[in-house]
């Protein structure tokens, strides 16, 4: 048997490389991984231009994009960004004016501003709109239940739908609603994360598909690192590796400097699982940033308004790291799994993917070895 | 290669059944796993009598102990039990008593005793050896770094020695402390328990030894409850899997009727990991207990003040539980990983062994034709 992605999305190796770098996504596609690009944050105008880099740099090699549609906003009425901004309460703009002022960065920077910022369907499906002007292989929905819109879109231009869960309820709900992939993160991955381990979740979501009589694949996320993690999610039954965090050491990353050093001198007990950064549990490295909430004792707001309010303090932050501001790269954070005990150095995308690969097959070796 | 751990502790297969509960240790070492008995709350003369039953019940195969020797109390004076009694504040025993109350049990029932619940070096000495009049092949330590003194009895002994971690950290200074084998327990299991997941600290454990320069087995411990599960640790370089939870659905077990029924019907994330139990982090069935300590507001007590407070109790619980009280049924709870999402129903320790046998095959053949 052939790799079953190979036949659903045309990779060599069923390696999903989540970034929200186009660099990282071509550079992985390239090597014979997938990549796949996260679109969330972007307008159709600028999509688009990332999509055409992208085909110019791919070598003709299949890719994907991740959107977020919220299904509960299937048709919702646009809201402005400014509208949404004045639900943030005073003392929670006060108290990032307060981060920024004691790291001796002006208190005015980073003050939140609308644009794309606000997840509404409309602009989901403007950005999907856009993707199929391009050769996009898979379209995945980073939140909640794929919305009927999504499905139908998908099967019209025959790409396959894919869509995140942390949980087994969730991937029953994504089977119902139609998707073709699920991508079963465990709570120990970055970025949005449930509490189950990966260890667990993958095998759970196989199992409760099987006896949903559906038969749909899974891929498996959360940690995952190296080739032999892979080989070990695929003996587990997973039909490929889902990864996001092991990118972001890698130079072409949108990540900085700084915060590559962060990672590879990180252990895997750096990390928080907060709702201070979007108003859903997500996973992060953890720095003094996480401290200073965790005293100021203020509740995380809802989505979107987490984001909206701390996504410009955040960028301030990181520029000023960058300038040498000692107390800003103190503070800057990203989103990050535990797998970060596991990267020793930064590597570019295309060796990760060329290690994963021997790593898969060292891996499968081992396992061989006790067999025979 | 044959198994590592076959060289190293006899067993044919290596998957290491920690129980409390002497019928499956003898049960799981007679099906070629390798059963490993808890024996942390025994009485030398006790552990004597279970360890001379297992020695006519185990046929002849390889099984071992775990006890609990705290390093820094390396020779510690005798404390008596009623001393430490008198520690724990008047509130805590007046809350327990209200839980009992609430649930129509009689509240002079599960008052905290001594007895041999206060872990000290010289208890787990004698008990250490006990043990070495019996054919035990492995000594394990369950919490912090093994003595000098458990070391020097297992190489007088010629018997492995093993302890459990939950970070790189821990691993590195069990190494340093001259342990033979490593159980890297991950965050999803039950009992006590650290903060990263099992796929990621296995890996990581591995790879801090190997960067040591030490040739330590590891086994993989946390949310293991089948066969695919243990290929796949082995796959990222584990020697073998080393399983609590998946037991206590086995009517073999210590668990009541009333808890295995809970466990078939609980998902992956109904256990909660908690100080409430021991005063260290443990993971367990989360119930209607934990709701009442959360509510209570009460902070956990040290280690041992907090279980001396709380296994009276819940045993006084369990038996109202067995005996038909409905919030008795509902309060019941114990030490479980979230596994037992995986876990849906009793199966006999014999056919636990069997299955997970035929399902590491099958994880290995999926594998393999995956590399055709």
């Amino acid at each position: 048997m052939p790799f079953r992605m190979t036949e659903m999305v045309g990779c060599e190796f069923p390696l999903f490389a989540f970034s929200h770098c186009r660099d990282v996504v071509a550079a992985a596609s390239r090597a014979g991984g997938f990549g796949v690009l996260g679109a969330v944050s972007y307008t159709p105008e600028q999509l688009e231009h990332e999509l055409a880099w992208i085909d110019d740099n791919v070598d003709g090699k299949p890719y994907g994009i991740d959107v977020l549609i919220p299904e509960t906003q299937a048709v919702g009425r646009t809201v402005s960004g400014d509208e949404i901004i004045a639900q943030i309460p005073p003392q929670y703009r006060d108290f990032t004016r307060a981060i920024l002022r004691d790291a001796g960065i002006g208190a005015d920077e980073g003050a939140p501003h609308g644009g794309s910022q606000a997840p509404n369907t409309s602009l989901g499906q403007e950005l999907l709109e856009v993707s199929f002007n391009h050769p996009v292989r898979l379209i995945a929905n980073a939140l909640g239940t794929a919305p009927p819109e999504m499905i139908a879109a998908g099967k019209k231009h025959g790409i396959p739908v894919a869509a995140l869960v942390g949980a087994r309820e969730h991937a029953l709900k994504q089977v119902a609603a139609g998707v073709d992939i699920i991508v079963a993160q465990g709570s120990e991955g970055g970025g949005h994360c449930g509490e189950v381990a990966t260890v667990v979740l993958v095998p759970e979501v196989i199992a409760a598909i099987e006896q949903a009589g559906a038969d749909i694949p899974v891929l498996a996320a959360g940690g995952i690192m190296t080739g032999r993690q892979m080989a070990g999610m695929m003996a587990m039954g997973a039909a490929g590796a889902w990864c996001g965090s092991v990118w972001l050491a890698s130079p072409e990353a949108e990540t900085s400097e700084v915060f590559r050093q962060k990672m590879v001198e990180a252990g895997s007990r750096d990390t928080i699982r907060s709702k201070h950064r979007t108003g859903k549990y997500s996973r992060q490295l953890r720095t003094s940033w996480h401290d200073r909430w965790e005293k100021a004792g203020l509740a995380a707001l809802p989505m979107p308004l987490m984001s909206l309010l701390v996504e410009p303090v955040l960028r301030t932050i990181d520029q000023a790291a960058v300038g040498g501001n000692a107390a800003a790269q103190d503070l800057a954070t990203y989103w990050v799994g535990q797998g970060l005990g596991l990267v020793n150095d930064q590597r570019g995308t295309a060796t990760i993917v060329q290690d994963f690969k021997q790593d898969f097959v060292a891996a499968f070796e081992n396992l061989a070895a006790n067999l025979d």
